[in-house]
């Protein structure tokens, strides 16, 4: 393992460059240094660099998507070893504490999202996991790094927001935001037995790449379609059983939970730069159930093996590949979706990649 | 049964009479016609007066909250005779909708709130209920009108706020607002086995009813408390397991989600006039869940039992009883919780009471 | 509506004839008379001729799982009309009893298996369903009536198992039995999101029918393989995530809660002619939850829209199709599994099929 | 610390003796030492004794129901400190295991029954407990030894019978056996809102200790009473929501189901000795849902607060208590049910154990 490496670094709003690092050591005994053979950008790095998350720290390498290879474990590490191949949580936990013992692991009281935001991230050729035996999970054999580089965010975070939905076999569901994690949703929510899913944007393009991929039946555009009376015209007037709100967008709240019929769970898995109004007395008596929640990882390994049978796919995300060097144009083409970019995925040094690898499948 | 009878009539905003109306008669093949026993003021009967809802029809009869005697059956009723005790959920369903059959019945696309409201209702001497078969609880002979008045309406919001909450055993709730249907959550809550009761109110008295009926552990009171501090204080600073917003206030749905726990769960069952803010930035990560939710009186019959189990006991919410004759003083004592009045109960004409009554509970 | 129809009656123990019999009437108000346009022959046919159901009543037409169209409504029906098309729920249930009103609709105290048991059933060109608005589900015009057959008895059989199992996405789920039931239990199981099915039957023609269809993806002959180890070796040595027992052989349900990992539940959908062992010191600590259930038709809706949706499909289920006058070689040829025979349906008389009935589908 | 000590050492069936042992030493790095400061003796320990327990080690030193003070803690050991006061979970758990991470903490690969069965227990002066992290609970200052003596035991075991029979308020609900666990069942049913608790016990007075301590509303004999009608009698002639068997006897399972309503969850908490009869095509339709478990001590946390806040208190099941020199008379008397013995309780030594503690309450 070398001592220096590339990694791209946030130096408070609006600057990012990246530079020469050191290679990140063990420095607790739980951690685990990963060499990152896919990442990728998340639209929360966005948030970071245009100063929405106060919380990040200028300085810190950023990126929190990731899969790669375990290269050094510290003391503490009891199920991880060299060489393993790993999906990569976001948001890092410790296992132990009142809220991890619960299940609540995004609100362990030791972490949360820390990667990329108040510890350097992935965004780089080499990364530090904290708690490493939480957060990393082994893919095995038949399971391609790129098909498990959604696994500890987007689609996690899809997967959670089709839970919290409840969604249960032949549900309507409408999901708001055709973006990655939107998509992600309807995936999941159709592989939990939706019997039709409605996919709502204004960018026409992506409605129609959920459409091509067979993740909705019914596409709106609120700036074409009369989306509440579409969705009412395919419910008996009643409204969605289930939303998944994946947009944040100024007034999508608002459509979310007017599209809902009563008693309906409105999963609130977008993150949003600005409040919102519940107007409670025009919903006294519909009942509502708004869950606000964004991602959940503790599924890591469901999904991989989800993944592995074939029930998930998620490869259809990425639309854009380049090397560490390329990222800073690949902040660009992914925030303006040019060509139609869904992901723009940063490809490791490919010397190293295959050494363990026999399987065709990446 | 005679023609003629007394009852409060509503006139449009800011006016009541109690006038002389012809007795109620069978209309649909399913309706009722109940003999008034005792019947009581609820605060949404105050909302109607002060024109907050806009769905109130002028000239109805006001009330929804009783019980009484089953003097008259239409054709379709299938499961009630004359002389049947009743109590009476204070939303009328049809039990065969889409709503209704999912146990959604306060979504009734036949019913909902129209008693007192819509259509006559129950501050008189007699009522027309629709769907009696649906809506009226027979009650076993050990349990009192009295006992059973607030089944349909106060405390089925509360059993329905403690269910909302998720409430299990050994879980620190806590309940804003100690008006009557607070009383009842917390009652409820502790039934289910909560852990710790807080009541939050701003009326000091009563809170000190709450602690003298055993009903809460701790009383927090956000003029000379910091309650925020307090519920970190009982909880190892993680914030209430589950809070039930009954007060509906001005700043009591931002208290009611900032005293929650990361993951829990907060239950609004309290009547708003105004909009809420939901800072979505705020508590991002926090993954509250939000229920919105007015009365459910789908559990009317295990209320009953359980009052009659003496699992459940609301008499101590009975502060002043009167005549119907007296109604309009009642509604001034309870809208000014004169003298500490929780709740005004109207008694019903005493001369036709004890016909079929043998016990001596009430 | 003619006077004299053919009917299939039950005589007695093996004994069954094809007879000629009056055309049913209204005889309660909530009663509806349905021509039938497709009927099948079920297992619970067989176990009532062999004499294994003590209650079946001799004299009486048999056969309950069939769609139709009302032709004749008593007063009390309120949700259907003539010419409706409509699928039949096996069991009657008459909506407002206590265990109806709780959605354990199974244990109606004035319904249960009645049609084709104690009361006249459908292998016949009309029959009489009591509690018509409960029992019988509207078909959409894009719904065939072949594509609705099994709605009512072994397709909501399946889904009852897979609900009953708990399937989660993800899951590994063993069917044992590739029966009609079976085959429906593993459409669910996927619909609801199962990873990896596992079908178990000693007919080797019918696991591979299920693999052909796409139901398994592990197919198992206890004859010629060791069917607990090959479920280990697919989870980790953990044994399947939930199963579902659709055969009622003599070992089946010993081998159900044995391939159950710990913590595992086992639904028990099939009918049972004998006692079974529950070996409860063998199993101590293996925590396993076995939930017993026969059809449950509460979702008969639902599975309507699902199959409209085109989320689930039943249609290769029919193998085989007569009229009613061949129905008792049909029973010969059920009975025998001859020539691959999985479902033997009866076509009613086509004169009348077409009347309402304008799409291509069926 | 000193070397040597006191234990009470099995060897073979029928056999156990009071035997001087070297003080146990931390082995594995998460490895706790506790002073035993109160032990009792569990009916689990007489089945080892009978010989019922095949994997039970001759050698080791009975007993795994005990609360105590932390005198060393193995390097690997994180959020326990000397001087803790602890219950400790009768089982042993990893908390790291795919079983562990969902919640199933008795099906630990690496752990389990260990502690007086497989491993060294606790009817000594001292006992090293693996994964003391996840085993050990600590107790607050408020909660005195005695109090919290059967949270790892019988208590987890009667609260897990509660929620596996999915006690909700107002159910009724029979407990079958009166001994401790059941008694333990029945103080949870009723802490999580039971409306009716049967207790059903061929010991009349173990009955009446259940009724005096007011856990039960309703005491059956099965030698005196006709029980499945006198709970028919209470519940409209249906049968019990829930029933929690925690007996083992020769005819209680079959009890259990028979006076169990339709669609009600039977648990099945007792450890029994022999397999029992499923005589399922009897309760075909019935929909029975039945749970078999051991104890599940993951709640060790919330029932020390539910004492602690007054919710829960076994000590009325203290009986007799003694040294651990009289511990061969104790286990007799325990069989025998002498003296009304419920719980026989060995003192620890006195001299140590008040050093930390404060509060009189123990």
């Amino acid at each position: 393992m070398k001592d220096r490496m590339k990694a791209l670094v946030y130096h408070g709003e609006g600057r990012i460059s990246l530079e020469d690092q050191p290679v990140p050591r063990i420095l607790e005994e739980r951690d685990v240094i990963v060499r990152v053979t896919r990442s990728t950008i998340c639209t929360s790095d966005l948030h970071i660099i245009r100063g929405a998350v106060p919380k990040a720290v200028p300085g810190i390498v950023l990126g929190h998507e990731f899969v790669g290879e375990v290269v050094e474990t510290g003391a503490g590490v009891r199920s991880l070893r060299l060489g393993d191949r790993v999906a990569a949580n976001c948001e890092t936990f410790c296992g132990e504490c009142w809220f991890c013992k619960r299940g609540y692991i995004n609100n362990c009281v030791r972490g949360g999202w820390k990667l990329g935001c108040e510890i350097d991230g992935c965004q780089a050729e080499y990364v530090r996991v904290p708690y490493g035996d939480m957060g990393l999970t082994r893919l095995s054999d038949e399971v391609g790094y790129e098909q498990a580089l959604f696994v500890g965010d987007i689609l996690s975070s899809g997967y959670f927001g089709a839970e919290l939905a409840e969604i249960r076999a032949g549900d309507t569901v409408a999901v708001i935001g055709a973006g990655p994690v939107g998509l992600c949703a309807a995936e999941c929510a159709r592989l939990m037995g939706a019997g039709t899913v409605i996919m709502v944007d204004v960018n026409q393009e992506r409605l129609e790449l959920a459409k091509a991929q067979g993740l909705a039946d019914l596409c709106l555009n609120p700036e074409r379609d009369q989306v509440k009376d579409a969705v009412a015209a395919v419910t008996e007037g009643r409204g969605a059983d289930g939303v998944i709100e994946a947009a944040g967008g100024g007034d999508t709240f608002r459509l979310a939970w007017e599209i809902a019929r009563p008693n309906a769970v409105v999963a609130v898995v977008a993150m949003y730069e600005e409040s919102q109004v519940l107007p409670l007395p025009d919903m006294y008596g519909k009942n509502l159930i708004f869950k606000t929640g964004g991602v959940d990882a503790r599924r890591c390994k469901k999904l991989v093996e989800l993944i592995a049978a074939g029930r998930l796919n998620t490869d259809f995300l990425i639309t854009h590949r380049g090397s560490l060097k390329e990222i800073l144009e690949g902040y660009r083409i992914f925030e303006e979706h040019r060509d139609g970019c869904m992901k723009w995925v940063v490809v490791g040094a490919p010397e190293a990649v295959c050494k363990k690898e026999k399987c065709a499948k990446r």
